[in-house]
Parts: structure tokens; C-alpha cells; sequence
């Protein structure tokens, strides 16, 4: 018989997706999907034009030929390095060599690798509590142990966990997070956490796995450098994807080692070429079709995406927007009882209400109210958070977040007794 | 510091690139890559449209509606498994149902899923000797032991590795083939030694993983049917790939798993769930871009690819016996103490020397002959097979292989004072 491992984590993101299978009529806060209405697919695919001109350009070879290079096999760590590099300048004010970036299957994929490449078995992955699903997902698969870095200030409870962890003999290798408009919390890692966290992780020779997914969507209040820049150490590994900004099917990401790890140059090229070893037995190379369409993107449009990211941030900002004030609305004089928080960017709202919130009030709302949110507990590493829940409101038109909030608001009060 | 675990067998596939971009002026018989003269990628990019229509037609919405869900995210075993479940039935003769199949990003990314998921530390992976890189990397990567099975008879070898295995107190739990045109070997297992394997897959509980990758690229001789086809036990996974049959960047592949694992249904989706769940983890899904690229020239093509593979077969067979021609012709005299094989099918021809050829020979080959080859040594599991060569004539024009056969020749004599 074949006997396949259990993880009990590793079935959230399948039984996710099943829910919303189930309620097609539901409206869903379910997943952080980009809103499909500024996917610009013909223009995309044409722009694989724009790549073949360049690289036949810079090869001194024909379109045909440059078009033919696409489709053949190619180097495991990616073929448009350069203009990534142009772009994190950029976009996401990050200076990096082009050599030390890996382009990947979509930023899952520079995870996973990663947490395959870096953590043998005595060593443990640290991420907030709740977190994204997919770290959790990477480390448990590769039988990688996750540790939650707990509430309140994030600095000291990082140090008080490090401790924890080193002194059950194991060793923290990773610190997993998501500064800017966290998957699932919304929030925004201070300036002043940033730096202490940097200094800790130089301390303890931790390195960052800084996940800058949902970087380019702030609606409003001033930027906070990201943990790559603020970097002094080389104690930041910068994950970047094309899902959110472009589209999820693009499936490029990529991982931008640094220059020198923990001040060691010979260190980051033994890990850059490590981690092309392992990404050629696991998908041998990040298909080009998909480089040459983002590389052809990023060519037009001179290596900002800010313009194309705009519409759909307007958008969100919006949805934020409708969101907490028809749930205000529809909560009407109980409103006080829920809590819920005003991200200054990203896709994700908390809603803190009265009561626990568990798979049972997930059914509950999907079957007889026709809404579907997540459970915080569904992220929490403790099984915590037990009395929050998390929206996404990237994907939905207006209409639908109204009547979404309103239909949430009316099982609140069914709940709460306040009929 | 960071360190990485080093697996000897892990740099073989990045030394072998290297090898070919140090020398770009020799000939290179290193690479298995499919000709590119046969890829038709703008017609193939257009075909996209084809699956638009049809997935607008099941679906009853427009073909903008379509292209949108293709860009979004989906799920995760893939949005064109029945289109895919038609193309097998039709070329590989195999009959399977759509939800049995797992699309994945090429068959690489299927072979690390499957050893990841299914073996454990005390768990060997069983293939031949010598094998292809890829499943040698991802058993290492993975922390697997891979053990070769013998030459000989090869019902009898896998018996005695088997037994040899398990009296090491370890569970045999993957035999690794390619039985139509082997890589590197280029041979195919006859039907008596299928049958045969499939006894002892029952017997022992040992799930085969059936690499399908060269199957349609059959020059002459009858056609033997596959391990899937001839199982009726479940001990079959069958591993698909468009790299070869459609172009290496198109990046998708698929896994089948048997209705009944060891007879067991219930065991079946219970695989088909897990490796779901991985896929999620290692990269989310398999870019839909992709997979819609693939599914409009099998809906063009209705759902066989023997007409897009017909020509470059063709060619491969003559650049098989164009190969042999020139060798024989540059040995001249001396041919007779220099073997190869006349492979009736794939990419590779394997040839004998009457001296050992290492990385050195390799070396002195590319230095000072121009002609890059692979020292079959860099193939095997046991350092072994060290006098034979293998040379890849998919991806080079007839002019190439005869200069590439004479270089290659003159080397030979050298080495052998033939002057």
C-alpha cells in the first residue's frame, strides 16, 4: 500500500479552494485573486514581440532565431535576469546584480526552494502568526518544522522565540515575512521593527525571506524601505512575483540573493548555484514563453509597472473603501461590537468580531447566508485567532461587496442575537 | 554561514551547460534538446484562441470571459486534464480518466513531486544504470538513495536489487524507466522484459514511474506497448511531456496515476489528493497560459500530435543514420574497434571506445577537437560505463554531424595511434 505523509496544515489551501467550488452562487472573500478586469492578455501575449526585437538585437541574430531561443531549453536561473534587475531598481528601489537573481515559478516556487535548499532537519522556519499558507505549506512538505513568532512587539518577540528555538537544540534558519499589506493580516511592518529586525537577524544569523508580493499596492501614507534595503548585512533574500501586478498565470517570480550573505560573497554564489541545482530537478527551468512576455512587458514599458499596477490600485483602495462602510452599514448600531482594521494598502481586511469563527460559521455562512470568508484560524500556526476572520476584496465589483458585507453583517447579527 | 548540503551527483546538470557555453564554436552533441526547426511558436501562440473558444462554448461565456480565467489563478491539477486524457488515449494509447491526471510544469516537476511525496528516508528509488539526471537529482535533492539496478537481464537484475535492498533494511518504493528510446541509452525494453517488471512491481509492491517522453519518436521496427498499458495491477504512473513532441519552454507535462493503486481506488485519489496538495506548495499550479497553449493545438490537431511530430522524426532518423555514416567514415580502418548502437528510436546513439573517456577526454574533445560529447560515466549511479559516450544528434543539421562525427573521430584515432 502506498502511504503518502500527513500533514494536518498542508489540507487548508485544498479545502480553500473546494469551498469555493462548492458555492458558486456565494459571493467570496475567500481568495486574494487580482481583479481579472485590468488583465491585458492580448496586448501581453503580443509582447513577446517586443523581447524577440530586443534579444535579437543584443544577440546580432533574426526574430525567427531569437523566437526560436525562447522556445528551446535555456539557462535553469532565467533569461531576462537583467531586466528583472531594471525593474526591482525600479519598482521596488532594489539594487542588484542580475546574477544573483533566480527567476522562478511564480514566487511559491523561490520559497519552496529555499526552504528545501537552507533547512535540514534540526533547523526551523519562524513566521508571524497568523501567516500566508504557502510558507507554511513549503515547510512542512520538505519536513521542515514552523515556529510562530509571537504577538505584540514584533522585534522582542522574535528574540524571545529565537531563544525558544535554540534552546529546544534546534536552529532558526529562516525568519519568513511579509512587510508591506501582509498575507493575511493587511499590516505594514514599521520602519523602526524593520531595522531591529534586521539587526537581530544579524546577531543571529538568520536570514529574511522578504515576500514584497503586495508592495506596489499602497493606497495611501507614506513608503517604508523594505528589509532588502535596509539591509546591511546580507541578511535579506527579496521574493518578487509578477502574479498580482500582472497576472497569477504568468507564474514568474523570482529570488534575489544578496550580494554578499552575512558579508560573505563566496557564500551567496555557492547559494545562487545551489539553489540552480535544485530548481533544475524540480522544473528544470522557469518556462520562456512566460520570461518573454514579462521581459517584454517590462521593455515597453521601461520597467515600471507603476502605471499598469495604478487602475487596479485605484480600484482596491475603492473596494477597501465600500467594503468597510457597507459593513458599517449593515451592522447599523452593533457596528461597535466588530472591529476591523483600515489596511493602508494590499488585498486583505481583518474583521474582529464578538464570537469564535471556526470551519462551522465558515459552512454556516457559505450555506445559508451565501458568503464565504476565511477563518483566520485557518492561517495561525497555534490554531489561534479563533475570533477573527479575513477578507479579500481584490477580486469583487462593487455590487458584489455590497452585498457580500451586507449578507456577513446580517449572519454578525443572527450570531450576536441583535435581530 | 549558510551552508548547503553538496550531493556530488547534483552538479552533473549544471556542468554540462557550462560545458556547452565555454566552447560555443564545437559542435555540441551534449544536449538532448528537440530540433528547432520544427517549432511553429507563432502558430502555437495563436492556438491559444482555439481553447478560448471552446473553453467560452462549455463554459456559456465570452471569449474575453475565457481569457481572463486563463490568466487567473485555477486549479491546481490542472484546467485541461480532459483534453490531455483524449491526446493520451489517442498517441500513447493509454486510457485514463481526467481527474487521475496531474498537469505539471514539464515532466521534471511531475518525477519531484512523485519522489518527494511518495518515499521517505528509509524509501530507495530503483533505476537503471546509468540513468537520466533528472531522477538521480530529484531522489538526492530530496534526501533519497537512488540504487541502480544491474545490467543483464533486466526482470532478473531488478529482482536481485530488490532483494539486495530490502536485506539493508530499506523499502524499495520507485523503479525509474524510460522504455522507448532510453535516456542515454537510447534502448528500448522489449515486451517480455515489460511483462516481466510488471510481475515483480506487483509482487513487490513497487510503483513504477514509466517515462513516456521519446515514445512518439519511433524511426522503425514495431511498436512495443507501454508499462501502462500492459498493467493491470496499478503499479503504473505514467509521466508525460509536450517538451519534446511541441518545444521545451511550452513546460508542461502531466503525471497519470492508475484508477486502482495496487488495486486500491481509494488509494488512488488519496495519491492524486497529496500530490495535489504539494504541487500547491512547490508552485501553485502550472501556468494556465501554457496549459491553454497546449490544449488549442490539441483541439486544432484533434487531440493527436503525429502530424507536428511526423517531420521532426523524420529528421531525427536521418540525423541517426547520417551520424553513423560519418563515424564509420572518419574511422575508416579502425572502425571495427569502435561500437555503437542504431537506436530505433529518440535522440541518442551510444557509442563504445576502446579507452576510457572521462571529464579529461571530455576536455581535451572540446579543447582541442571542437566536438563536445558526454562521457557516459556522468550518467551512471556506480562511476561506471566508463569508456562509452553518449551523443545527442536531435538538435543538429546534417552539416553539423558530419563535421561533429569527424572531429569526434580524429580524436579517436589520436587516442588510439591510428595516424
Amino acid at each position: 500500500m502506498i502511504t503518502t505523509p500527513q500533514h494536518p496544515k498542508l489540507s487548508v489551501m485544498n479545502f480553500l479552494s473546494q469551498v469555493e467550488f462548492d458555492y458558486p452562487a456565494a459571493t467570496s472573500f475567500a481568495s486574494g485573486r487580482p481583479s481579472d478586469r485590468f488583465f491585458e492578455m492580448p496586448r501581453w501575449l503580443q509582447s513577446i514581440g517586443a523581447f524577440q526585437e530586443y534579444d535579437a538585437a543584443r544577440n546580432g541574430y533574426d526574430a525567427a532565431a531569437a523566437l526560436r531561443r525562447v522556445a528551446q531549453y535555456g539557462r535553469t536561473n532565467g533569461i531576462i535576469n537583467d531586466l528583472v534587475a531594471k525593474h526591482l531598481a525600479s519598482d521596488a528601489r532594489l539594487r542588484c546584480e542580475s546574477e544573483n537573481i533566480i527567476i522562478t515559478n511564480g514566487c511559491q516556487e523561490a520559497i519552496s526552494l529555499l526552504v528545501q535548499e537552507l533547512c535540514g532537519e534540526r533547523d526551523v522556519v519562524l513566521a508571524r502568526d497568523p501567516t500566508y499558507t504557502g510558507i507554511t505549506g513549503a515547510a512542512l512538505g520538505a519536513g521542515v518544522s514552523i515556529e510562530p513568532v509571537g504577538d505584540g512587539d514584533l522585534a522582542e518577540a522574535l528574540r524571545e522565540t529565537i531563544a525558544r528555538v535554540r534552546k529546544a537544540g534546534k536552529t532558526p534558519r529562516l525568519l519568513y515575512l511579509i512587510p508591506d499589506f501582509d498575507n493575511p493580516t493587511g499590516t505594514v511592518i514599521p520602519l523602526a521593527a524593520r531595522e531591529a529586525i534586521l539587526e537581530i537577524a544579524r546577531e543571529e544569523r538568520v536570514l529574511i525571506l522578504e515576500d514584497g508580493t503586495y508592495s506596489m499596492f499602497r493606497f495611501e501614507g507614506s513608503r517604508v524601505e523594505s528589509l532588502a534595503e535596509l539591509d546591511r548585512h546580507g541578511s535579506v533574500i527579496y521574493l518578487h512575483t509578477f502574479s498580482k501586478t500582472l497576472c497569477p498565470s504568468i507564474r514568474v517570480g523570482a529570488a534575489v540573493v544578496p550580494a554578499a550573505l552575512f558579508g560573505d560573497a563566496e557564500s551567496s554564489r555557492r547559494l545562487v548555484n545551489a539553489l540552480s541545482e535544485r530548481k533544475s530537478y524540480l522544473a528544470v527551468n522557469t518556462s520562456q514563453i512566460n520570461q518573454a512576455m514579462v521581459a517584454g512587458i517590462l521593455l515597453t514599458e521601461q520597467f515600471t509597472l507603476e502605471t499598469t499596477v495604478s487602475r487596479a490600485r485605484d480600484f482596491y483602495r475603492r473596494n477597501r473603501d465600500i467594503l468597510t462602510e457597507e459593513l458599517r452599514a449593515g451592522l447599523g448600531a452593533h457596528a461597535r461590537r466588530v472591529h476591523w482594521n483600515r489596511p493602508e494598502g494590499g488585498f486583505f481586511l481583518v474583521v474582529q468580531l464578538p464570537f469564535a469563527f471556526g470551519s462551522e460559521e465558515m459552512l454556516t455562512c457559505a450555506n445559508d447566508y451565501s458568503v464565504v470568508v476565511m477563518p483566520m484560524s485557518f492561517f495561525s500556526l497555534t490554531n489561534g485567532h479563533r475570533s477573527t476572520v479575513r477578507l479579500a476584496y481584490s477580486n469583487l465589483d462593487p455590487s458584489q461587496l455590497s452585498v457580500g458585507a451586507h449578507r456577513l453583517a446580517r449572519f454578525i447579527l443572527d450570531r450576536i442575537g441583535a435581530n
